[in-house]
């Protein structure tokens, strides 16, 4: 009995240390580790039916080869590409730079940036490359009775440019602030009415997510969700889980479902769907995982957003003589977008191991693409 | 007639439809990028006479051997040159910068940048070399009342300086605030009095082309337009369309027609004219046209500032003894600066191809310069 009582009080004891270390940060940091590592293995061992993958495949270097304009002395400045980066905040100034400075590395000839008043000398001070617009604005810096007025002047501001430009990109470091998000709807509203391509990342998923109107039915649209926003889109859309075992069908099934947007799920493959078809980019990339890599490796949406631009023009420019299976110049640009990252990750990672950081993909973009596509 | 009402009535149909589709941004946007497509093709046919062209070259790199200075310890600080940079707004920072920095790098001893309040620690931030005047005020800083006040204070902040300087240049980065642009439009006018060589760029070309008579007749201006900049300035002058089949006589025609202000069309070959004769300049550039490139390469103005100022002092300390065919300062300096800046900016394409960006460029100036006209 008493022995009963002894183990009772060890289960009791056990119980207790549970509950103090589940609140601990020490077990919760452990617990992300766990789901850190195990994670990747589960995805990885989930996709059951690889050859069903490997079927998707896609040369994607050809692709990169198709669509790159050549290069021509008789082509004026911005006829390679203007891009338009819609993001920096207090918070966040590092990754609209990589996306926008990624832009003109590839060989766009102009790239923006749209931020907030705060962001915008520090995005300026990284480099004179880049034209940024101090023109965002987040709720702590104005009053709620002319909330109204600002947000027009903020759209007013980008709608002055919008027709310029080849591709605007939502996403990299735009915060959650919900002043600024309705401006940024507003903004997508406006570049889906002038038929611009919008490429959406980052807390522009965030956006996205909670208003699929937002992209739905636009052709357009191009979604580039890591693991954690595919999973919130998954959720909120399909009203499901995730399913890595025939990944595939419901990456269709999910653009399908936004009115054939087209998305690229980002992984250890690179899955790219318009609801009509999907392919696969497979082409190996770097094993480190650095934090603005979120922005170009993980993110590749200014890739995606300059080739897609180069397959819109390559296309209009072709007529229908367009030698590529896939006529969808949002799946040509996820996919070759796809690639050129991969392609430059794996190279500076050759180069710099364990110290790769994101300028240093930056800095192989140009030599990847002509690895590819040789200049002249 | 039922079938003729039909026809009418589709032809009303047809034309309301050209209507809408005319005034949609959709329409705008995809005539934009036919216009993009297309347009750059039918600009090099129309050269027809390519061999009138040849006749106007100049041997460029013989005239950047005779005009730059010998490098003497004797000299001192500011006598290879004082240049600045008048522009950089809230808006543009890198402009104004790579102006600057490339008169450092092709040789001036100091290099100076009258910029808005706003854009000064950016520039500042960018290199420790220039000297950078937060002096240029925009509207939405000023009030309506104290606007002549401000306007004074901001004229007699350069007039401090400008006697010192061998060349300003007018422009890059400057914006279009209608207050900002009548305080540099004073500048242009002290300068004038003072005999200053200027050379003028960018928003400085919309400035003029909308007041000509700030130029006409001063013979040490140099206006640099791109191919819009040049139509809208054949627009106003001649009141007729670019004539691309004769273009040196047509460019003649305008410089003569702007009482003899010396006038580089920057394209494939950058032609040069002062309204007496037309020279051009064919040594290869960067097929590659990224978007500071527009303030370094096809501005190539700053080069062309800092020539100047040496081909004035050539002429001054050689008194008539030249051994120069052509004898006006503002010729020798665009040729020259044409010249140095092509051949900057073809190296810089060999060793970075498409990811090529101004500032490889601008590394590039002091190795072409000192490959056309070694130091010692």
């Amino acid at each position: 009995m008493l022995m009963k009582d002894g183990m009772n009080s060890r289960i009791l004891l056990d119980s207790a240390k549970s509950c103090i270390l589940a609140s601990s940060p020490v077990f919760r940091r452990q617990q992300f580790l766990i789901r850190c590592v195990g994670g990747s293995i589960d995805h990885q061992r989930n996709f059951r039916d690889m050859q069903t993958l490997r079927a998707l495949e896609v040369d994607s270097e050809s692709v990169v080869r198709a669509i790159t304009p050549a290069l021509d002395p008789t082509r004026h400045k911005g006829q390679a590409g203007n891009i338009a980066v819609i993001g920096g905040c207090r918070e966040y100034t590092g990754a609209p730079y990589f996306a926008a400075i990624s832009a003109l590395k590839i060989g766009a000839d102009l790239s923006h940036v749209f931020c907030t008043k705060d962001a915008a000398p520090v995005i300026k001070s990284y480099s004179p490359e880049l034209i940024v617009h101090p023109v965002l604005e987040e709720s702590y810096s104005i009053g709620e009775e002319c909330k109204r007025s600002i947000s027009s002047k903020v759209v007013a501001e980008v709608d002055k440019w919008m027709e310029r430009f080849d591709c605007i990109v939502v996403g990299p470091g735009l915060g959650r602030d919900p002043f600024l998000l309705d401006c940024v709807s507003e903004i997508i509203r406006h570049a889906r009415q002038s038929n611009i391509p919008i490429v959406i990342d980052g807390d522009g998923l965030v956006l996205v997510t909670n208003n699929v109107d937002l992209v739905s039915g636009y052709a357009l649209a191009v979604l580039t969700p890591n693991v954690n926003e595919y999973k919130r889109l998954v959720q909120k859309v399909l009203n499901s889980e995730v399913n890595d075992v025939d990944a595939p069908q419901q990456l269709l099934s999910l653009a399908k479902q936004i009115g054939g947007v087209t998305i690229l799920r980002k992984g250890n493959s690179d899955l790219i769907s318009d609801g009509d078809t999907v392919k696969a980019v497979n082409i190996y990339g770097s094993p480190r995982r650095c934090g603005g890599q979120g922005d170009i490796l993980s993110g590749r949406q200014v890739s995606v957003a300059v080739f897609l631009s180069w397959a819109r023009q390559h296309i209009l420019a072709a007529n229908s003589n367009i030698n590529l299976s896939c006529k969808n110049p949002t799946i040509l640009g996820c996919i070759a977008g796809s690639a050129l990252l991969r392609k430059a990750a794996s190279l500076a990672f050759l180069n710099n191991k364990r110290s790769t950081v994101t300028g240093d993909i930056i800095e192989c973009l140009g030599k990847s693409l002509e690895h590819i596509c040789p200049a002249s």
